[in-house]
């Protein structure tokens, strides 16, 4: 068990309420509001030299990406700010708050401004507030025979990453989706109603899946080639096994991941908006693992399914 | 203008919804939701060496003076962590929160865990959420005339503050405290439906006076010699006028400043539940300005009225 697991584990034995869905979720769900909180931090989840426009549009991007996997409308935003020395960042910071906010037609409705001591990383966070459509769905609800769904594509933003960690100068579509993902609210609202189970996937393909499987007391089968990808990232990365392999553990995805049974497929194939993509990638199984395979049969799982730095 | 208003001017740009009140409350108001947010650093609000339950304590009790404020009734928290490398402190951290959560029926609904890079302060963060009970009081509403009461006491905890820069071992009733103040939520409750104006009081009295103030278009008169000190405040620092504007000034209090037009009175100074006090120290008046008065006539206002450090 790693020290955030533990964390976790501790934190789950005092969260024992209903609303709480034992911590095991994206968005805790109160009087029909769907409640989510994320944070980031300079030098884990962000580089000190990305641009601080970017830094706040996926500060907010990320919170709504949780609201569109419960299927929900947003309804409101608390930020949590840290101001620095320098007072520009924060500023062209805020810029990029507001226009995500402005996009999605997220309100900000107050939060807290602190100072950190000097030097100090930033840590920025924001609670986001949605409101629920009906049924929404959770993490547990998957049933062996459910068939699996990615709406949007896999690995853009890890190639993204993988191209600024190289030159920080880079640009180009990868790069543009890892600084200003789009979280996929409409599809949400209209997969909610018809999904078994549904999160998003923002830590990688095969860990988050790995969670809904816990969570669902399910094992899954993928079918690697099956897996959606954009034409960018085929164009840097090309779609050998490894590619494949790199777009199912590279998290940042912000794509919404499905499982569908198979009579609400007919509801669900015609109604989303497009883009995104629905694609098809694999089934829920009874049992509690992960097989994978491709046009050559069996892929060994990688030793990494995606990242833990962060887990709920 | 410090940069920290200059900031929330920026916010309060893109805060224009009715429920965000302007930014210039202590929570927002979602659909009959209480909202609040605030965050505290290593090295800022809390010191490395205090107790992490103690902490922990603090983060969830200073939340839920702003639910207190807003009359409401705890009804879920998200909890923002940051993990250090540490795990005995954030698994005591975490006892704390638990302690105060329990102690206030506040249920925890989720949040989110992240690392930080190696040496970074800490940086925690509680979203509280309470179902108001009808009418949920601003900061603006006051009125010349309107009488101002504080239900609590002032300047425990700046005293026990400077207690412990003296002494990191001190210990006593003001240390207890400032390391575990108690949200006075029963007393929002009974107040809230006949208060022109509330919120607590977190940053000084004068200080926070003077947002009050400022957003109900008022001026006010403050009777040092009325403010409700505590035995052990008396026993440290006595009574004179130094020590009345150290706790005028001093800040940390959580505990409740409102206005009551005069003919609510009757309503309200039997309702209080025991303790807290209610102690009237004042009154608000037309135009701008703060005046304060002891025996001795018009006290001249100190320079700095509060702590700056926090602002919404």
């Amino acid at each position: 068990m790693t020290v955030e697991s533990a964390i976790i584990e501790r934190l789950r034995a005092i969260a024992t309420v209903p609303a709480a869905r034992g911590l095991l979720d994206d968005a805790a769900v109160l009087d029909g509001l769907v409640l989510t909180h994320d944070s980031i931090a300079e030098g884990v989840h962000f580089f000190p030299h990305d641009p601080p426009a970017s830094v706040g549009w996926k500060l907010v991007a990320v919170n709504l990406s949780d609201l569109a996997a419960k299927g929900a409308e947003p309804a409101g935003a608390l930020l949590s700010l840290t101001l620095s020395s320098d007072d520009s960042w924060t500023e062209a910071f805020i810029g990029g708050v507001a226009a995500a906010c402005e996009s999605y037609g997220l309100p900000l409705l107050g939060g807290d401004t602190i100072a950190l001591p000097d030097r100090a990383p930033r840590v920025l966070g924001l609670t986001a507030l949605g409101r629920a459509a009906g049924v929404v769905p959770s993490r547990s609800g998957g049933l062996p025979g459910d068939r699996l769904w990615v709406a949007g594509t896999l690995g853009d933003s890890a190639a993204g990453l993988a191209l600024l960690t190289d030159n920080p100068k880079a640009d180009g579509p990868l790069v543009d989706i890892y600084r200003r993902p789009v979280p996929l609210l409409a599809a949400g609202r209209a997969l909610a109603p018809h999904a078994s189970a549904m999160m998003d996937i923002s830590d990688g393909l095969l860990l988050d899946l790995s969670r809904l499987c816990a969570a669902s007391g399910c094992g899954a089968r993928i079918d690697l080639t099956a897996l959606p990808l954009s034409r960018a990232f085929i164009a840097e990365r090309a779609q050998h096994r490894a590619a494949r392999l790199f777009a199912a553990t590279g998290g940042d995805d912000y794509a919404l991941l499905l499982a569908l049974a198979p009579e609400r497929e007919p509801d669900v194939t015609g109604c989303l908006p497009v883009p995104p993509t629905l694609a098809c990638i694999g089934t829920l199984t009874d049992g509690n693992g992960l097989l994978l395979t491709d046009a050559d049969g069996e892929v060994p799982l990688p030793e990494r399914l995606g990242h833990e730095h962060r887990t709920s």
